[in-house]
């Protein structure tokens, strides 16, 4: 099992499609797991450009319910089926997303038989959901309707094993070396070894949040403080700013505050509007990095690699 | 205007789409109208892609309210929201389409403003429907849930004017020209000279017939009597044909014998499952050609044009 964790961008576009964006999906993926963050229509063609196996999807965390962030999770959930898939899939998501499962799938006669877990989060509260090796906290965002971002953090490595410092206390290969790498303190002789006299400090596990759609809010910076990555709503260039409040959405210069203020390392400008021609993305990412200098503007089936801040 | 009438293969696949074949959907374009065949995930990606303008849908038939078929329309009726649409649109469909796009509205939130009309046919009905230039058909086929075959057949053209004999007759040039063009009968000094001395027999519409998913069954041979165009449910090659019969579907052999027996002109093998490798694709057009010669098998985005039998 490596060590990556990487970001893969389905679906860049706000609202209604481009040639060039398609609806809003971000495949996250750790231990050939894949974390998926809504799933717009089309996410299934976008996996299979990407490369990656839409069976390895194992959570969903779906923003709200506008069209743009849920049309594709039926056909997504009707291929699985079609495939076989017994693995099991969680979804998270508002209220009404369980509703809209069981309504699409009745009206469209499909079932699934693999196991299906559709929890619907509470507008109201901050959760903190295990997922494997992600801990997850999801809270409300500031849109037109309910609309969760999510902070998505790898839980911290066991720190690097000093060889050197282990053979001057005398520790011989085997199991005493393993303990010591699990935390554990070990006899060598008449002296107790801890573990913290050979094994570095834990290794902080990298975060990525996720906020969209929404306006610059409190929750998104408590969500994205000191992330790796975040991902932000950049619907708008600041030609379009009062469009960007009346629609309760951000531009690329907000989102660049937001990165900023909450200590983020790098920020992806995401869910860019089809006002937004290709040369107007230009203007968009530089009213970015004029507040924010690491930002990055991906495209569809951009990807990026995370790395570990200390080693 | 131009005579065109033109048919684009926008979604080829079945059930799941593949990295070559999207989800079912036809564009029947004439008169800068589109009569656009079933609606699958990504119908609206494919339409831009095939340089057709989302807008000139004017009408929508639905088959059937299997996925694959119809998880493209709410994002495209949001999307034409979005865009501002005043233009009305139609869509037909069987019972529970109705229901289908108005709690994925009411979920998703949307509403829409322009004139929108869902009909829902009655399956045990042969239907006429009267779409502008194009008369159609609407019938149910053999599928495993109420599903409509459809028959697309343009008005009649008045037949070509013939001017040699105009001039023998002595008829002026001007309204008298015009209303024997129009089939009407006009006094030329004390004679009265009838439309057809001069006027050739109409032009026969063309007849498009779409029908999938389905067996072979009698319903699509009277749909595609004479067709120009059958576009037949063709999932499987004969290797699959027990599943064809088992899942309500057609191999594209029996999708040629319909078109022999019904007396099409030229046939489409359409709805191709993902069990259908590149290699095996030669094999389930060769089947197609053994028993009906002018067989295509479009891919995704090709266009066939229609011409007239007779001019």
């Amino acid at each position: 099992m490596t060590d990556e964790l990487k970001c893969i961008f389905l679906g860049t576009g706000a609202a209604t499609p481009s040639l060039t964006r398609g609806l809003p999906s971000v495949a996250i993926v750790k231990d050939g797991r894949i974390y998926l963050c809504d799933c717009g229509e089309g996410t299934q063609f976008k996996l299979m450009q990407a490369g990656l196996s839409p069976t390895k999807i194992r959570y969903i965390f779906i923003s709200h319910l506008h069209g743009d962030h849920i049309f594709g999770f039926p056909g997504y959930l009707n291929s699985q089926q079609l495939y076989g898939r017994t693995t099991p899939l969680t979804l998270y998501g508002p209220p009404g997303i369980s509703a809209f499962y069981r309504s699409v799938a009745q009206l469209s006669k499909y079932k699934v038989d693999y196991p299906l877990d559709i929890v619907e989060l509470d507008p109201e509260q901050m959760h903190e959901l295990d997922c494997t090796a992600i801990k997850i906290k999801a809270s409300s965002l500031e849109h037109s309707v309910p609309c969760f971002g999510y902070r998505f953090e790898e839980a911290p490595k066991v720190g690097k094993f000093d060889n050197d410092k282990a053979n001057v206390l005398g520790i011989p290969n085997g199991p005493e070396r393993a303990g010591l790498q699990r935390g554990e303190s070990v006899r060598i002789g008449d002296r107790l070894v801890h573990s913290a006299e050979v094994v570095g400090d834990p290794i902080p596990g990298r975060i990525i949040t996720y906020c969209t759609d929404t306006r610059p809010c409190e929750t998104t910076r408590q969500l994205a403080e000191d992330a790796d990555l975040l991902i932000h709503d950049s619907t708008f260039s600041d030609a379009y700013s009062d469009r960007a409040e009346a629609t309760c959405h951000s531009t690329s210069r907000e989102a660049a505050q937001m990165a900023r203020d909450a200590g983020a390392q790098q920020l992806a400008l995401f869910h860019i509007s089809i006002r937004i021609q290709k040369e107007e993305e230009s203007r968009l990412l530089q009213q970015a990095r004029e507040v924010f200098e690491n930002t990055l503007l991906p495209d569809d089936l951009a990807g990026i690699m995370l790395r570990r801040r200390t080693s």
